[in-house]
Formats: C-alpha cells, sequence, structure tokens
C-alpha cells in the first residue's frame, strides 16, 4: 500500500518540522534565561557563552526553510496543511530574532559590567520574566494548538510595554542625575528594548497560531501601550522634570 | 486550450505577487525618506504622515501573504518557482518591517523637536542615505534578478554599520557633557539604531534574492563592523575618556 506509506512519511516529516520549532522555542526561553543571568550577575562567560550559542539557532531557522521548501515542493499540501507549513517557516523566523536580540543582551552584559555601576536595574529582570513567560505560554499554545491561548499571550504584552515605558523615562532620569551612569543607562536602555521586541515577537508568533487554526486574522487592533518612543525627560531647576506630550500618533 | 489558460493566468498571478513587492519596496523607501525629513525639519505634520501611511505597508504584506498561500495552494509550484513564491513572502516581511522602523523614526522625531536641541545630527542623514541607498540597490537586484548586485548589497552594508559605531559613542560623549542633550540624545541613538537594523533588513533581501536565483545561500560570513553592543564611553577628569574593551564576542 504505497499510499498508506507515503501519508505516514509526510506525518513523520511534519513531526519532524514541528519537533524543530519546539527545540529552536525551547533554545530561545533558554537564551534569553542565561542573557539575562549574564546581565544581573556581571558574568562574561556566560555572556560568552550566549553568544556562541546562537550560531545554533541559525542553524535551526534554517533547516526548518529547507524542510518547509521539501514538504511544498514534494507534498502539495492545501489548506490547513500549507497553513501548518508556512506558519512553521513564520514562527521558526520568530524564534530565530528572539534569539539574536538575545545574544546581543548578552554582548550588551560584557560592556555594561565595565561601566560604573547604575542603581539596580530591577525592571530588567521583571520585563525579561515577562517576555520568557510570553515565550513559553505561545509555545504551549502553538504545541496544544490552541488559539485561545495565543490570544491571551497576545493580549498580555501590553504590560510589558507598560515595564518598558517607565524604565526607560526612569533611566533617562538617571543618566541627567549622573553622567557617569551614562553609558551604563544606555546600554541598559538598548537592553530593555531588546526585551521589548523579544515581546513582540511573542505576538507575532501569537497571530500565527491563531491564523495556523482558525484561518483567519487576530483583526482587532492590539493595545500597544509602549510610549518610549514619543516620551520626553527634560531636567528642571528643581530636579527632573518630565514631561509627555498629546497622545501617541500610532 | 485550458493548459495555457492556466499557464498565462499563473504567470499574470506571479506578476501580480512580484508587483506588490515592488510596490512594498518604493513605498519603504519613500517611508524612510520622509520619515527623515521629519527628523531634520522637525516637522511634526510629516512625521503624523509617516506614521498614518505605515498601515498601507501592512496591508500590503498581508496581502502578499495571501497570494502566496494561494498560489502554493492552487499551482503546487516545484524548483525555481517555488522560490520565487516563498522569496516573496519573506521579502514582503523585510520590507514591512522597514516601514515599521521608518514610522518609529517619525514617531521619535516628532519628540525629539520637543527635546532641547542637540548639536546637528549629520550622521542621522548621513547613514539613512546609506539605508535608502541598500533599499534601491536591493529592490534593482531584485527586479533584474540580479545575484551579484544582490551580493554587492549584502556587503555594502558595513559602511552603515560603521557609521553607526561612531555616532553611538558621539552621542554618548555629547550627553555626558551636557545632561540638557539626554533625551534628545537617547532618541537619536534610536534613529540610528533603526537606520542600522533598517541596513540589516537590506541585506536580509540581499541574501533572499542570492537564494532565489542561485537555490544556495550566501555562506561566507558577512563583515558585520556595528560595535556598539560593546562600547564604552567613560567621562575622566580631562574631559571624556574613552575606552574600548577587547574583540567583540560575536
Amino acid at each position: 500500500m504505497p499510499s498508506e506509506h507515503i501519508v505516514k512519511s509526510y506525518d513523520e516529516e511534519l513531526d519532524r518540522l514541528n519537533k524543530n520549532i519546539i527545540m529552536l522555542g525551547g533554545m530561545a526561553e533558554t537564551q534569553l534565561a542565561t542573557a539575562i543571568q549574564a546581565v544581573t550577575r556581571r558574568d562574561a562567560e556566560l555572556a560568552a557563552e550566549v553568544v556562541r550559542n546562537d550560531v545554533a539557532a541559525d542553524q535551526i531557522d534554517r533547516e526548518v526553510e529547507t524542510q518547509v521548501l521539501r514538504l511544498l515542493a514534494l507534498r502539495q499540501p492545501m489548506a490547513r496543511d500549507l497553513r501548518e507549513i508556512i506558519s512553521a517557516l513564520k514562527i521558526s523566523a520568530d524564534l530565530e530574532r528572539i534569539c539574536d536580540y538575545a545574544a546581543n543582551i548578552a554582548k550588551r552584559s560584557i560592556a555594561l559590567a565595565q561601566a560604573p555601576m547604575v542603581r539596580p536595574i530591577n525592571a530588567v529582570p521583571r520585563m525579561a520574566k515577562l517576555a520568557q513567560r510570553e515565550i513559553a505560554d505561545v509555545l504551549d499554545a502553538y504545541i496544544q494548538r490552541d488559539p485561545e491561548k495565543a490570544r491571551e499571550v497576545w493580549l498580555s504584552d501590553e504590560e510589558l510595554d507598560d515595564v518598558y515605558t517607565s524604565l526607560f523615562r526612569e533611566l533617562l532620569t538617571y543618566m541627567m542625575e549622573d553622567p557617569r551612569s551614562i553609558t551604563g543607562g544606555t546600554h541598559v536602555l538598548f537592553i530593555a528594548k531588546n526585551i521589548e521586541r523579544i515581546g513582540d515577537h511573542a505576538t507575532n508568533i501569537a497571530e500565527t497560531v491563531y491564523y495556523l487554526i482558525h484561518g483567519v486574522h487576530l483583526t482587532e487592533s492590539r493595545p500597544k501601550k509602549d510610549r518610549s518612543s514619543s516620551s520626553v525627560v527634560l531636567p528642571g531647576p528643581s530636579g527632573v522634570v518630565e514631561t509627555e506630550e498629546g497622545p501617541d500618533p500610532s
């Protein structure tokens, strides 16, 4: 029965594709967690490890792409199967970008450890925890093919944006009060921005999981609370004065 | 002759897909150019226009995705045709991200115009010119299906990284000398980072164009000269002292 053989082998290939996505997802979680440890412990060895491991993430992403092209060419899937395969390609690209951001956080942690210590930056591990939970939850949503869970992740990113915006303003204030904190503060700003971007990629994945299952897009407009792009913080005569202009243009 | 009809209609569909990519590419060029004008002229009206136009870019990207799924399902393409279609999906995603970065630059230009003026930031329009040339050249490479031109774009991104790294260090120095420039300087830092990321997306597109034509990846490792992630700038007793640690861990 050759047709049964083909079906089985097709399922096996899809299964391998799935496993690669889940492996890359686990890698994204670990890389982010380790990069944040490198920041908080000022551990250059750990940071270098994260940077080295990023190569493996790129390899898996490329392997996924090859698998996808092979599945499309040989199996010519339709409807849900087609969405499964294209979704794997998109999710893999998002996970690979998350790994890139983790590697950049690790690089910055090395420079940060050499700059004069800025105040304890508790908001960074707090942001990282939120981002890690988003990655873990969206992977669960993918594994369980659960669109409601995907939608919850998509909505939860608002909290991460909030923490980022307040950290942005706080850091600018520190930097104004103490110019020695400018280099360190700038690296922390970019680390925080990287975590915020990781959250955005988790929401991209959530959108893809939703589309994969329902075949329609999550159309309601997502609450986007990152206001840092339009934040103005000014030094005033009686210390730091914060001003904020009108509504965000987005 | 129904088969000829199908072939013609398939070519037409591919052609429409191509036109959407080229349209989105033109939009990316315009959005970046206009966002930079908003920065240099401190023109909030122009900035708001860029932010508003970003919706159209998202729509084209989504339309490309729908076209790709339809082509894959109905035409079941192989080999080069399959690469054409998957490449369109990837290039569209990169162009849409370039538009997102342009919109973020526009948003920041509004905050920047309200912060105290920092020194003339000529490096920003200079960086933008380099990025615009990358986008224009990589679109030409795509339109002409010219892998050599794609490879040239891929190599040229090094110059953009160089300008970005020196701007990063220069801005930190200004911010240390004058705390009133910190808010403005931070927005300029993120604007510069956005332009640097636009260059990265142009090199992604260059890689995709090369793969589309040759069916193999551009494997030599691209020179990556952005050293800002590991820059340390410290204030010293005799003005600003710049230090730089060992080799970049990447």
